[in-house]
């Protein structure tokens, strides 16, 4: 990326927890930014994250104090964490003789709303950090956080430090958003389990929005969103790996020069994942509509929903759908209360499935590829793995199948689509 | 203190790092608070340190990254210390049914001068913590710390939370201002030392401040005399004793009822003294004047200065000084670089002696007590100890004597003027 732009281009490079998360790892990621700094590429912002550790060990002591501890004195406390990464890195900078200036956000002007510990931002004031550029220095700055406009300090929860780096990115007219984290990028399968996974070199937003929200865990939908929205292209690198080692661009393939991107990007694997099923529902859709307002209302997120009509002169239907483990109990105690407040007369046949995962091909080829679908049946069907639920769209095929099975289908549809 | 006062009226309380170092210390302190505030003190504003060993954790990860480390970085990386505890405590205090409201200085205005590790406070603004009050929360307040007009992180330095205390005491016109520490308050002189040593109920704000400089550790000598400037009483003690137990109590003694102070008030110990000599200098004030500046100069603090003049018809005098013993190396490197510039003829014959301890006696009733001096010399005299420097004022007298007999010569005057 470095190679195809001027060196006057603003650049915003995101450190992540383990890649500042010891002394001598900050060291490192000083001489790499003093080191590019001196090769003429004066206008980099960075963005770093809480050293690995230390916001669990802070989420930790304020559970210990108060398990349920005020928003704002949660936030107070965890914030604390970029803090002193942020210092540190400005200090290391300055041992390797560039200037550096260490920015919180109510320092720089990162307003976000006051969902405490799940912030979104709402504007960056980018003149502080043009005002270090014209005087030769690096702006140094905490992700993770922000400030309300009454100046409280606010966490923006989970992939809260990738989306300060390319909103800060957005803000300062950035080429690129740099993610420097402990892989080497995106791989077309979780390489633990498929371990011929490759990596994906170029990538279109769609793709990577897909593939992150379907489980892959290297970038959060939530980045991936807004550099989507913004045109912003994100750079996955891994921070311990030389200058022009392998690494991942997301971007708008349009503007990319190789565009012979492959029909299936990757194969992606999410065992959190509940199936719940409902038995014998009597043909009606109200009934449907009122069960999935009653679950959206106590804040459950539903997945995959199938539902299956009656056949031609039956009476009831089944209706089977998926959310995270963790909620899927919230999710039954609601359409258990749905049941009894809309006076039905028959019993309700619910029943949950711990013991599913969720595996899924995506790529922004499959719209013009046919015969995407029928390979991801036959490849598991092969390998002798039940589909348990279906979900598509236009850019990937989901998969409900057997936990027990889940890594056998993987390294199936990885085969079939990728090293085929 | 609470006694004597109506309940509304403001109060802070400042608990030091070892009362807050633990989950289980947090939780106690929150429960004291919170009991008086449902005693009706509410109108109470909390002021928190770092949870011991913190700060110097930070300190030594900032050094680790840089050891000369620039002042900003420092700065907001200490600082995360305090932070954490003001989460913290708010979530403690929620636990315990009280609203309160975490504080960090840029969010109060506590606004200092822009030196950073060791800022002074010039101002801060009330009107948050009065906010507070009039909704019915407990503002918990950051110490040690404070922003520059331009919004960066400053530290106080040395006695930095105490200090951070006492000026919001000021600010808010609190009735006094508690601090809570791990001894019971301020003692005649240092119970390790002398194990009869009793503790001070009363104190004049000239007397503590003595003290302080003198070398007692539990008040540090900026926010006694922050206090003494605004007669704000500083009540010192024991975070972990019932509301009942003795403490110590400074403040203008004209306004106590009890006016029958001591002649003394107590016995000072400084171990961190040392000797310096210089031997045979030419008869001429220029010189001294010239020196003196010179060690100014480069920051050292003189503290005792002895000055031989030449008897009657002699040419050369001697000089003594004390100075702490990580700066001795330093004042006498800058007095041999005087010697040079000035030309002077003869050689310079300067020695260092850091096998000293300065011991003193303080009390406001010296001014009208004769013969306290006599009685300080005799008590020494008798336990065999040589005094090396004498120094004295309206309200001390300070020995300079072996190290090795420092401990003896604490004894003896505590036995002569408190024991008795």
């Amino acid at each position: 990326m470095y190679s195809t732009m001027q060196k006057l281009t603003p650049v915003v490079q995101k450190y992540g927890g383990t890649s500042v998360g010891s002394v001598d790892r900050i060291k490192h990621v000083a001489k790499r930014v003093a080191s590019q700094y001196r090769d003429g590429w004066t206008h980099m912002a960075i963005v770093v994250s809480a050293m690995t550790g230390e916001t669990n060990r802070l989420v930790a002591l304020v559970k210990e104090v108060n398990p349920r501890a005020p928003a704002k004195a949660y936030d107070m406390a965890v914030a604390s964490g970029e803090q002193v990464s942020v210092a540190l890195m400005a200090a290391a900078l300055a041992a390797e003789g560039v200037q550096a200036e260490p920015f919180l956000s109510h320092q720089l002007g990162i307003v976000t709303d006051s969902f405490h510990s799940k912030a979104r931002i709402r504007s960056i004031d980018s003149q502080k950090i043009i005002d270090c550029w014209d005087r030769g220095v690096i702006p140094v700055v905490a992700g993770f956080q922000g400030v309300t406009e009454s100046m409280e300090i606010t966490t923006l929860g989970r992939g809260g430090s990738d989306t300060s780096a390319v909103a800060l990115a957005i803000a300062v007219g950035a080429g690129f958003c740099e993610i420097n984290t402990d892989v080497d990028g995106v791989f077309s399968c979780d390489p633990r389990v498929v371990p011929e996974a490759q990596l994906i070199e170029d990538m279109d937003f769609e793709v990577a929005l897909e593939m992150a929200s379907l489980g892959s865990k290297v970038l959060h939908p939530r980045c991936v969103e807004l550099g989507a929205k913004f045109q912003m292209p994100i750079v996955v690198r891994n921070t311990f790996t030389p200058d022009d080692h392998r690494r991942t661009r997301v971007m708008n393939l349009a503007s990319l020069t190789n565009l012979e991107a492959p029909s299936v990007s990757g194969v992606t694997l999410d065992r959190d994942v509940a199936k719940i099923t409902l038995i014998g529902l009597p043909y009606d859709t109200s009934i449907v509509s009122g069960l999935f307002s009653a679950i959206a209302e106590v804040g459950v997120n539903v997945d995959i929903i199938v539902h299956n009509l009656p056949e031609p002169g039956g009476k009831t239907m089944h209706l089977g759908f998926t959310t995270s483990r963790g909620e899927s109990d919230q999710a039954v105690k609601a359409a258990k209360s749905f049941w009894v407040k809309s006076k039905m007369q028959s019993q309700l046949d619910i029943t949950v499935d711990n013991s599913v995962a969720k595996v899924s091909v995506v790529g922004v080829g499959m719209r013009s590829h046919a015969g995407v679908a029928a390979t991801t049946f036959s490849a598991l069907q092969r390998a002798g793995i039940d589909i348990r639920m279906i979900s598509t769209s236009e850019i990937k095929i989901s998969c409900v199948v057997d936990q027990g099975l889940a890594d056998a289908a993987c390294k199936a549809l990885h085969s079939a689509f990728i090293t085929g």
